[in-house]
């Protein structure tokens, strides 16, 4: 086979990338979401386990012939920008030292999620960097596309906020939710690389079950978003997995503070999400099939007998919950057009 | 291969039984079942569509030798006690013509589950047999095993009531139900055969997603049972398909009328099924592997940080769900042990 | 969601497309590949079973936003080549009325595969174009690029004979073969809509199976064009299929006719496909998962303990194995470079 | 729930029975079958990596109750016979420490399956009881049922030779082999426990592959039983893995001596397993679904169009690949009938 290289760029970039950690399953996908961006130009692929393989033995169905190194945060030179995919707790120091050099940071870990500390350290731990956390801007962009234009530093959510809080904006903005039950659907890739027996092909294979279901951590995080909106109401939230590869579907049962229609409700989230490229508002409750290997989001509401507001929206976990989401931030960091290598 | 017959039986059959519709996917695991069980006699198999064709060559991984043939209720001799795997609408009919000759009926559709007619012909249409609604004992056996014991026709639910009242059952019997969602998820066996190109393979290959959002049938009878148990409460239902054969689990939130701790939940439960065959209190949030091709139900019950119930139920759509707990009946119906059969 | 609209054109497009039968899952895919190719416009896609639905609304997992129409022969205009995407047997007469309208045509249906006459007919029937069978080429790329680029009608090989005749190709050309055994085995998209329920989900769900074991009319392709390569051996065929979407896997135990090393045949290959921009020689047996959604063909190959040579590939079969390489082709007749829309 | 016990026994059991490595997957199997046998009762299962777990926290979906302990050989009293499902080269010292007791025993790994000790050295190393090799009987029951009978130490064959001799044996025992090519494909849970990342859900999903493709061990087990068949040829065998859990299908390409209709081979196959309580000749390519979690074989000859035999087999490849048929061979030991609690 030729060499396959990048995507030839269109001129000089706009960009020289690094992605750190990048042999998870998000790091990969990053490095190989830049690796054929037309305006960005992958610079290194880092990794402490596997350093010195290439990512795509590691990784055969992307196509990144670049070796894994062991990241040096004295040796890093001509990097513009970093996509950090670093476990919760392991990003915040290197997300500092990346940022002391002035370099441009999407993180892909929840470490800059949460903007009150006392929450965070009680989910997570101690903070490597708490003096960054009021630089960060909360990268669910169709929320905070202005802020995120100009931002150094994006915490960029995972899939379970990602899905929740896009499901539930148009409502959350209105401030009509004053009761929120999500019940969350994932697939495998969810869980990440390891996971020893409990992620064997043949525990998943035929099977499907809840977990996490004394208190998941994600669950403040829904909560602060939909209080930023304009909604602080209480979230009750269920994870669970699916016999599948990609897919992060949320079910979301909202009581509102005052009735609204069917015919309202789906007037209000079609205006909303107007114009928006990659927020779909379907005629029918969304499919994972539809969106894998996509940056879309797929949404549907409805109200179901009792008055109670379903909304339901579809993501690929790795695209628009974590990598796919990452790029469109740092498009808008660097000033291109977001959807840049995500169509 | 030898010819390979049914299980011997031991001594004369409890009865002779016929399975009317086992071309379906219900009625043709409840002829295996029969085929199977030692003290019951399989001596027809009835189809429309499929008649004269070998059980065992239209579900191979059965063993059923008989040939389907077309039911006719003139004809019918020598047959003590049937299982009807009809559509909803289509049973009772045939139903009423069967109890008319003395013949045990155990009913897997949903023509006899919905005590109230109104209710019934808003859901389902015109009644075939309303004479017999009052003569149905309602077949969640683990609720009703005293009148299932003379019973003469039995309305064995479906998997979604089985799945979401036994999940809720130990709450609903103290009154404590003030309100319940359930988001609740099955394999596509449970959308039965045919489909057309919404059930290909390559339409549920690594999809999910939910259905009938706005409104579903269950819906009601849910809330017949909790109401008769004793907890007259509303309940949202959203059902979902999932990309597995054989499964039905059942994530059940509910706000209790007054609060109950994590203990005292979880003993409740643990009291409540306490020496009950199949129904499995265990540990964690349960997986649809665990019970595949079993009659068995496992439950787990929790309180999430806000105070509401969490209960998590997982059975087989097929077995527990329809054709399992249909035998199940049967067995209480001819005075035989409830497991017979069936482990 | 914003309107999401074709690729943008770079400039004006090199051929206004049509996709003839594109309801089908080859021809969608097609239509889709069109639609985001920076080089060609889809100016139509037709369908005579779902005439009146958008293409988008039938697989909303691709984003074609065009309505399907009724193939009207009398009324095509604008279209500089068409990619039709019929059955076996009903191509031919469509074909012949677009060429006779001097459009360019890639037929992706067998009707112009084989060479003879009578061979076609024994396997297919009547022909409906027989004038045109010397017309055609045959669409294997990578063996007959020199020939596509002036093409008029190029008859793509399917997935069979893609992964065969490539697996197979550097011995061919060197006449070592003498005698071949494949072992094939393909996804269920492989199997096209339809199917009933042989095809259903619980059909397929933890299923595997060979089929046409008493004869597959790929096989004579498959002789065909190792003859024509300069190997005229016999060839035993038998296809399978898998319980996954898409993906083509073709194992192939070649008697040569002289001895050949594992280091001089894995040495032949790498020569053979040095420079090939969808031909990957990898360095252990090719997994599905590598090439899916790509237009890949991942080739491994090495001698087994009797001396036999083994040569593995891995295709996906609606890419490589037809509507990818459709595209392929019609880049080389358009003069386009032939990865343009593939990458 | 009620204590699930085992199936009660009739009357004393005909052996008191230990699993030795019953935390991987045969051993598990082996655990529950012996479990649930109306003639056996299971008096220990050990593990060293998972002492002190009971077995149905590790596998559910089995119902055995006991808790695994560590094997000390000085402390086994009072069994009568052992399963022992431990790694090749592992089982030969407890096996041979078995022996010593008089406890009888069924192997399901290689250590006592090649009759030759050079050609086990070869391909596994050291053997660790070279002088038990001439007491083990080939436990592949349907041709070796009389010396079954009145074993001692029984060697069971794994899951590709089980297949593929069974696939063969006709032809095999009338010297009619003269060449035979297998390409053998089975579900994850032949790959065992463990595995890492290859065997993660995310990496077989959607994926397929050949392995071992330099030179399988279970190639010499197969050309062994052949030849003691009657035809001493040479082999060729591929093994792939498929996105399944349990099952193992064995395609047989076999050149003959001479010719032989289809016709002919399939009445020589249909006579040759006549009577076979677990071999089922079918009508056509078997499926992997058909024999799911049981005891079957299912079997398909035919003749391709340039004389080949086709011959086909699928099986579980737990049961009657591994523990199905160690229960079986246990059967015959112990003067049980052979389907004694496997039907």
């Amino acid at each position: 086979m030729a060499d396959v290289n990048a995507q030839p760029l269109d001129g000089d970039p706009a960009a020289r990338v690094l992605v750190a950690g990048a042999s998870g399953f998000t790091g990969a996908l990053a490095a190989q979401i830049v690796w054929r961006h037309p305006k960005l130009e992958l610079v290194a692929v880092t990794s402490r386990s596997d350093a010195g393989t290439r990512l795509d033995a590691l990784y055969p169905r992307y196509r990144v012939s670049l070796e894994l190194t062991e990241l040096d945060l004295e040796e890093v030179d001509g990097v513009d920008a970093a996509i950090v995919a670093y476990p919760h707790g392991a990003a915040a120091p290197t997300v500092a030292a990346l940022r002391d050099k002035g370099i441009l940071v999407v993180d892909l870990s929840a470490d800059f999620r949460l903007r009150d500390l006392a929450t965070y350290e009680r989910w997570y731990g101690a903070h490597g960097a708490p003096g960054l956390l009021d630089d960060a801007v909360y990268g669910l962009t169709e929320l905070y596309r202005d802020e995120l234009r100009g931002a150094k530093l994006v915490a960029t959510p995972g899939c379970y906020p990602t899905a929740s809080v896009l499901a539930l904006a148009p409502l959350a903005e209105r401030g009509l939710l004053s009761d929120v039950v999500i019940d969350a659907k994932q697939g495998v890739s969810g869980a990440g690389r390891g996971g020893g027996d409990a992620m064997h092909y043949v525990s998943m294979d035929e099977n499907a079950f809840a977990y996490k279901t004394e208190g998941h951590r994600h669950r403040p995080e829904i909560e602060q978003e939909l209080a930023a909106l304009g909604s602080p109401a209480p979230v009750v939230f269920v994870p669970h997995l699916l016999p599948l590869d990609q897919g992060e579907l949320a079910t979301c049962f909202a009581q509102t503070s005052e009735p609204i229609s069917k015919d309202e409700v789906q007037a209000l989230y079609r205006e909303r999400f107007t114009g928006e490229p990659f927020v779909r508002v379907v005629d029918g409750p969304p499919g994972l099939r539809d969106v894998r290997d996509t940056n879309e989001c797929h949404v549907y509401v409805t109200v179901e007998e009792r008055g109670r507001v379903l909304a339901f929206s579809a993501i690929d976990n790795l695209w628009k919950g974590a990598s796919g989401q990452g790029v469109q931030n740092l498009n808008l960091m660097l000033g291109l057009d977001e959807t840049e290598g995500l169509l």
